[in-house]
């Protein structure tokens, strides 16, 4: 049964989505969870959530890393052997092999600080990747990286993309996932300077490298990978969800401010409008895995609610029966042979 | 009279779109328009379009750029003292002062070329940017470089940010136009290499600045003018059109394929959809100016209907009558000075 370590001081409203998403979890997936955190603050909002006998028990972490944790003093509570934030506490059962994976709601930035310190990397990879699925008109995409590294070098993207195609075929199911690299135009040679570094690196790799995309090929359907650097992917996230949350909210105003025949029509359609909310629900994906960490870390939105905080847990047991870092490791080794 | 030179070559189905829009245009706006391109083409297309007494006249330009023009074939091209293509023929009206604003549909990259060679830089600007304007929230936003410059440096940044503010202020009418540095989070510090140098650059100059902004501050209208790097910029636009269009087919298929009821509902709704489809429509807008230039060139999409060539006759028209480019040259002066 894999063990899965929750950061029950993780998100906005911690402990209580947080421990809830972590019963509903144990439940729907059989999986046995450990939280790690507060044990005054965890406890009761444990037996609030009826745990019945559902495997589930408590690791004390008195303190936590908050969005104020950052830059020397960040890493100084992220490295230190005797650290007792429920990050670093629920990464070193991971590291000693008591848990398969870790997910926290909580700061992303102190997460991956963590995370680096505590587990390190996949040998030959230089930095780790943060990989959100973004829905598609035809599914989802794997996008790495979203925010972990603003400044890349060629080689991190050739490691991305080595680690995005294991993702996606091990955990999503992908047979020879397409990989894009993402570009300012679809033609080769389009590109800054970064990807035309990038690309003969990517035309060599052991993957399924499909050539440059831009939004309309990564949100149409078109790859299942989409290497970018971070900052580029971060302002690439936040404009497609910022593109989403103005034209519901625009949808909606139009149709309140509609004649009464509009209005009925916006009731009539309510129920097909709420299916496509539901695709672009970042809580229907729960979480980002940290790809290149040599230890599954999944990092969630600090609004998560229970219901995203039990879909990050979905994605981890997945990860986790995949075996997906082995299959990493493998993929980067052969890579690097050449 | 303002007199706009239109490129009849330019969009994808030419002359026929950008024939009709000049005619819509010049009864619309009282502009004066100087078609050029090909006059067996376009006298026919003239007369089809019932110009009537409308001040239209065709300048006979037999060549015309292509999207197979790139490298050193067009910059020969751009820059042949004799080129006889419709870019280099209506942008040499402007040159001489025998016309006040020059619109393409045409392929970006040589109105780009075309306009360096023949119109040059406004004095103190390095790299002029292509400045589309989003849809957002509360109405629209200045966002530069969308393509132009795949690689900048902060001075570019800098200098986009100057003309993208007087161009909102002169051309849009915003007092005091806010401008964002667009980033991967709003908090200053945030950043890549190139924001984090750019930063105390835009803090200096004599604009309104705002600070960073993500996709949630550039579509939510936070700010006025969004400056970017033409890389992150046509990945920010390409993504949003791309979010867009996936979100309106989605609420098509699942109302199509819904219950009677929530067809009957779509029905209801359409007129109210319509209007949203309204705002995204990029030939709204019509054509995106290529800011610091010394002289005014819009440049539209290839799909371009008479419409959209009517607006970017429009946005010209209204470019024209601001005597932006003058004030470019002030404000970039100004802040050259320090």
């Amino acid at each position: 049964m894999p063990r899965i370590v929750v950061d029950a001081m993780g998100s906005d409203d911690h402990p209580t989505p947080d421990v809830q998403g972590s019963v509903d979890a144990a439940r729907a997936y059989g999986v046995e969870i450990i939280l790690v955190g507060d044990e005054a603050k965890i406890g009761p909002a444990l037996a609030a959530a009826s745990p019945g006998r559902l495997p589930i028990r408590i690791v004390h972490a008195p303190e936590m890393l908050t969005m104020e944790d950052k830059g020397e003093d960040l890493a100084f509570k992220a490295r230190h052997k005797d650290a007792k934030n429920s990050m670093a506490v629920g990464m070193d059962l991971v590291k000693k092999g008591e848990a398969d994976a870790f997910v926290t709601a909580g700061n992303t930035g102190a997460a991956m600080v963590t995370a680096l310190f505590r587990l390190g990397r996949i040998r030959g990879v230089e930095r780790p990747g943060l990989a959100p699925i973004f829905p598609t008109a035809s599914g989802f995409c794997v996008v790495l990286d979203i925010g972990a590294n603003p400044d890349c070098k060629p080689e991190n993207l050739l490691q991305f993309a080595i680690l995005g195609s294991v993702y996606a075929e091990k955990v999503r199911g992908v047979k020879h996932p397409k990989v894009g690299l993402v570009s300012n135009g679809e033609e080769e040679g389009k590109g800054n300077e970064l990807v035309k570094a990038a690309t003969p690196l990517l035309k060599q790799a052991k993957i399924n490298y499909f050539g440059n995309v831009e939004g309309k090929e990564v949100i149409g359907g078109s790859v299942d990978v989409a290497v970018t650097d971070g900052f580029t992917g971060n302002v690439m996230l936040k404009s497609s969800e910022a593109v989403a949350k103005m034209l519901v909210d625009k949808i909606r105003e139009t149709i309140k401010g509609g004649s009464l025949l509009t209005k009925i029509g916006g009731l009539l359609v309510k129920p097909a409008l709420g299916s496509i909310k539901k695709v672009l629900d970042p809580s229907e994906q729960g979480a980002a895995p940290l790809l290149g960490i040599n230890g599954l870390v999944f990092i969630g939105h600090g609004r998560s609610n229970a219901f995203a905080i039990q879909n990050a847990i979905r994605v981890a047991n997945d990860a986790v029966e995949a075996n997906v870092i082995g299959a990493m490791k493998s993929a980067i080794e052969e890579n690097l042979k050449g």
